[in-house]
């Protein structure tokens, strides 16, 4: 699981720091999270190529968001892409893409599949024999959802001496992964936990922006590997938290504690503040494996 | 007069390259031509004040033309903004805009004024005792407007000894600076040649992109100080002129030509060519006075 933040800074694009926009390679896919303006030149940058981007996920439609997809979906065309793009977000982001289109009088030559969200419970909303990708509600100023981004669970792993001695047919094999006991070659049942080592556990994405301090989303991200989650102020900003529906570094990392997740990430950062290192120091306060984001780094898990 | 280049690419934002858009600087306005993804972040890199754009120009709805306005207009409301905004452009912009607004639960907090734009000829779109912009219809995929900046003409010089020998009161030099003859404190009649010298020359900027090559604008710029044409591709590539509606270096620089204007800069470059100074050398052989545009270049004139 492989996770590059493009863009991790509230409110507007700046000479040195971009809006929100992720992407998540898990399991093959590559999955673009929000699309800020400027989005399509940070995909540039970090080399990351745009026809394995199939699936976008836009968390709420404020501009910090999404002001750069209808940009991407323009140089998708321009690329003379083929392949679908499917595009996850809030009611209404399909007729605000769609009005630009038809003023720009260029439609897409790819199909172009929104999957608006109205729900205010979490929705499975993508699912191959690989992942899954449920929304996670969010409490912000507008409707709004995370996205949880869990890979299913990894077959069992062969033994392969213990298999080779027990003389089980190649042919057995697949069911063995899935769990089975199988018959051998002898006419005798081979129980699968004497062959099979248990499967490398799955690993699970949360991303939580924005978000006000709020509790309800811990039973939905409970154990995760990793948790994105907005920390835009610093405890000496905690009052603007609820008139603007943002958290504090402190409040993310009580969260990710109740989760009992293994990793917290911050970002979302405001541009009123210098340095980020506090916002570390004070989430380390509650949490203790607490990561910054940053425009253009990479986490692997 | 200053023009400074935020981009003057074609197609799509790159990391070393921006879409269209520009600052004209004169009489004291700061006019914001075009508004490509990206625009807000140049302005800043251009220590461009925000806050001195208070007219924008938007010559067609093709998104490298002002897939950044939003942005633009929403951080405006994030400065705290309540100076007026005005912005013409083709009829669509406006439901655009506000729409995107309204999605985002988020009104400006300043009167912003849409001047839709429906005409295929020549119009006055503004207008005061300095300046005067006028449309000039261009031929392009979807109705486009380029945009002509005139001052208007300037005050008569006072030759100042002449007037201090001619006994003038003072209270007539304002009528001397407009032309008129005076009468002198010994009653005399002073023809206003005799006191008074040419004013400075009124210098004006014709904005023309994107389009065709197209004669039909010769008139409307006849004699222009400075003039911006597009010149997507070099001459082994004219034949995609016709079916993309771009032009020539060479067709920019007969545009010129004909038109008879002190210089022209050529932009709007495609990004299938490396360097750019072929287009300035094919042009050259047309009109001599070319001048190439480059994102972040400033002209005075």
């Amino acid at each position: 699981m492989k996770l590059t933040i493009l863009g991790c800074h509230s409110a507007t694009p700046r000479t040195n720091t971009n809006p929100t926009s992720q992407v998540l390679e898990i399991k093959n896919h590559m999955f673009l999270i929000d699309c800020g303006e400027g989005t399509q030149v940070e995909l540039r940058r970090n080399k990351i190529k745009f026809s394995r981007i199939k699936h976008i996920f836009i968390s709420h439609l404020h501009g910090d968001h999404y002001f750069g997809l209808v940009g991407l979906v323009s140089t998708f065309r321009l690329l003379t892409r083929e392949t679908e793009l499917h595009i996850y977000g809030p009611k209404g982001l399909k007729e605000v893409i769609t009005l630009q289109l038809k003023l720009s009088d260029s439609w897409t030559n790819y199909p172009l599949i929104f999957h608006e969200l109205t729900s205010k419970d979490s929705e499975l909303i993508y699912e191959d024999n690989k992942v899954e990708v449920h929304t996670i509600p969010l409490h912000h100023r507008v409707y709004t959802n995370g996205f949880l981004f869990k890979e299913k669970e990894n077959e069992r792993k062969l033994d392969i001496n213990a298999v080779l001695n027990a003389n089980i047919n190649m042919a057995y094999y697949r069911k063995l992964k899935q769990g089975a006991d199988v018959e051998n070659d002898d006419g005798i049942i081979i129980k699968n936990e004497m062959v099979t080592k248990d499967p490398s556990p799955s690993q699970s994405y949360a991303f939580c922006s924005d978000t006000v301090y709020d509790e309800n989303i811990v039973p939905l991200i409970k154990n995760t590997t990793v948790l994105y989650h907005e920390s835009t102020f610093l405890d000496k900003n905690e009052d603007l938290c609820e008139r603007t529906k943002h958290s504090t570094a402190r409040q993310a990392a009580i969260i990710a504690k109740k989760a009992n997740v293994d990793a917290l990430i911050l970002g979302h950062f405001s541009t009123r503040y210098n340095g980020y290192e506090e916002f570390r120091s004070e989430a380390k306060e509650e949490f203790d494996n607490v990561l910054l984001a940053e425009d253009g780094k990479t986490f692997e898990f």
